[in-house]
């Protein structure tokens, strides 16, 4: 296996770091380069990375991307692929960050480490604001530099001998990090499922929600709402299922609420929290990335009840605070300072103004991928739209958008064996390029 | 043991989150309150996180430290513990992180997501600038939130089945998480040591550095330079002895460089690359952090050489690419615009003032532990002194220097065994504050 991958490196060479000074040296020194040059480590491979079978979905893209780039140097490509923020964060916002920094310049502004599970202003906001009502309290927020860290953090914090359930599909980085810490057996060519991970199917079929009566018992089960990539906001009725299930089965819920901002459907739960018992089974990861447009900024954070319990009778947030002290050192004061003013009064209602504008790019592609016949979930309480174009291989839907329409989208398959049929469409973009790729869309079968 | 801990969060306590809403149903909520507060999950506790006996360092510190400030709050504590900056961070390096800020408000200047590993002109001035002449490409360079962060990212990327060294005394981030991700076997209470990790003293009788002819083979060596807490700057000839070792092992040297801009002697290379053949058997992990005041602003890096290799000959930088993509997200784009001032000839001579300012601190210090009559290692190369006080137990030597002068140190037993009979100073702080503990400390033996 790592040899095809060696293959593709074969541009890695040793550099020759000494140079000879004295013609009698100068075998002695070539001897020892090339002794050098040979040198391996006695050290193992990491034999849970050696599992990791597919390329990471987004570097592949990024690749047939580049590759068309090449082709069609003349075509402005319009990319509908990773779910990135596109608009301006509000002025209020960037205005906490500037200040921030400037203070930074100052004797009485100057602050060095800040508390490695945030500052207690932001950590307040955080359980005040966004879980006002639901009894969260700021010692249970953990804040972070995003959600995808805190899921590897959370993977630290279960350790390998855990068994983990995902939807299917799901963002990818739930069943990589947990190949990475060792939950995970042999990939599976035949089904592209992991040996030992728990795929639930999440198709129109159950109303992309899985059928719990068919789910294996796991310890912890993953779950995003609203998905990516399927855009559906799982509705109060199915999350109290989901909830009971976890309860009946002593099983820990890691509910990923990144995309939680973008819920308009009053029957839909921002917060795994709003379901009478979660706090007994449930851990919620969440972001500012899609919520605030700071994918590159960086913010998030994690709430961890204190009633969340080991088997043992341990408390989990105890353990996630150790990890959280040992392997983190808290997220930039600047991000900080940025996350507190998106929760302010003022940055909340800039926000929601973005965050309609991303709305209603979606519900043009919406209606671009009706007007084609084609079934489009989500985009209603999420910034994607998740086609599915029946009986074909994602891949080759993704390839055949690109060469026809100059459009990327992200490959179904690559969020599991359950999006084969479908492409995730992203609804992210300034508004003249959403109205060019529809434009190009619609023409897609002509 | 875990009981133990438990009893020390008694205050936690399920809250009721329903409200019957009618009598004849209260009878059977309270029923179901009572089986939610007993709620246990099925989920085992990480035996991982079970074999961490000592509460984390700093924390246990801050905890005394309250405890102080409670038995006299009219005295001013002053704060030589934990190594944290003061200064204020150079003008031209936080206007560079206004400006990004600022661009993030506006429709051209606004970015999402960066490339995980970095933006590519940070990686390559750190290529350029920081390893001049010692041929380090920029796509060996990850840009990250911090070295203790990439610290965990690292021992994500080695796994449980390598066996570790550490210098003794060193960081304990390295054994903290070695535990974590299981490289570790119980901890032994008679030698404060874990079973299955390497403790490489690093006491005066050999010049702060592990004697290698007693040191065992491991897969990886934990080695920091200077080093925290002695404050020891390893020189050419002790890392070439290193380096040699870790060949002849077929050992991967991870080399924590976070001190290196504190290196004023010629003779102590301030990066493991300048060792011939390190390439081959070494990574070296970094930060802003000391360097320029970014403790809270969280920017570090790692160099992963491209002939580094596992035993079967798979280059580690491709798994640590992975780890990269998997597991982070980036360092913070306006961390990353401080990054690059820093970096700039006009950001370096400005840190350069800062770094001196600190020396002199350290300066003060020395002279005064040696006017006590005690030896004094380090600061000269390091923001830290290391400080011996010899028969004596380092918490004792702690809790006296608080009790009498109320000036925090850190026991060196927080460091490893190695550490016992001496406590870490560190020499960030305004002048006056080092001048004021400075006089308190004389008075010591008083």
């Amino acid at each position: 296996m790592y040899q095809v991958q060696l293959s593709a490196c074969t541009s890695i060479r040793p550099s020759v770091m000494l140079k000879p000074r004295m013609v009698q040296q100068s075998r002695e020194v070539v001897q020892k380069e090339q002794r050098r040059v040979d040198h391996r480590t006695r050290v193992p491979r990491n034999e849970n990375l050696e599992k990791l079978r597919n390329g990471y979905l987004f570097p592949e893209i990024a690749m047939r991307e580049a590759e068309h780039l090449q082709k069609y140097p003349n075509f402005k490509l319009i990319n509908l692929g990773i779910g990135d923020t596109t608009e301006p964060i509000p002025d209020i916002i960037t205005s906490s960050m500037v200040e921030q920094a400037q203070a930074l310049s100052t004797l009485e502004g100057y602050r060095g480490y800040g508390p490695e599970h945030g500052n207690k202003a932001l950590r307040k906001a955080i359980a005040d604001v966004v879980y006002k009502g639901l009894k969260v309290k700021d010692t249970e927020v953990f804040v972070s530099d995003g959600a995808q860290c805190d899921i590897s953090r959370l993977q630290l914090l279960l350790g390998s001998n855990v068994t983990i359930a995902v939807q299917d599909p799901s963002f990818p980085a739930y069943i990589y990090s947990g190949v990475i810490i060792g939950q995970a057996g042999e990939f599976q060519e035949e089904t592209g499922k992991y040996w030992n991970i728990e795929y639930m199917k999440c198709g129109p079929q159950n109303n992309l929600f899985p059928n719990l009566l068919t789910t294996s018992r796991t310890d912890v089960i993953f779950f995003c709402s609203p998905n990516n990539p399927t855009g559906h906001a799982a509705s109060r009725n199915q999350l109290e299922q989901l909830v009971e299930f976890a309860r009946k089965n002593g099983s820990i819920i890691i509910y990923d609420s990144a995309y939680a901002a973008y819920i308009s459907d009053d029957n839909s739960p921002r917060s795994i929290f709003e379901i009478p018992g979660a706090r007994e089974v449930a851990i919620e990861v969440s972001s500012f990335s899609k919520f605030a447009g700071f994918t590159g900024v960086r913010l998030g954070w994690t709430v961890v009840p204190e009633e969340l319990l080991f088997a043992n009778g341990f408390p989990v947030i105890k353990d996630f605070n150790r990890i959280v002290y040992t392997c983190f050192n808290g997220a930039s004061s600047i991000a900080q300072a940025g996350g507190l003013a998106c929760l302010s009064p003022e940055g909340l209602m800039a926000i929601r103004q973005v965050i309609d504008y991303y709305k209603e790019n979606a519900k043009i592609l919406i209606d671009t991928f009706e007007l084609l016949g084609l079934k489009a979930y989500g985009g209603k309480n999420a910034p994607y739209i998740w086609v599915h174009f029946p009986g074909s291989r994602s891949w080759d839907v993704f390839d055949e958008i690109l060469e026809k329409t100059h459009v990327v989208t992200v490959p179904g398959r690559g969020f599991g064996p359950g999006g084969e049929e479908y492409v995730r469409v992203s609804a992210f973009g300034h508004r003249e390029i959403i109205l060019e790729a529809s434009k190009r869309l619609k023409n897609l079968y002509r």
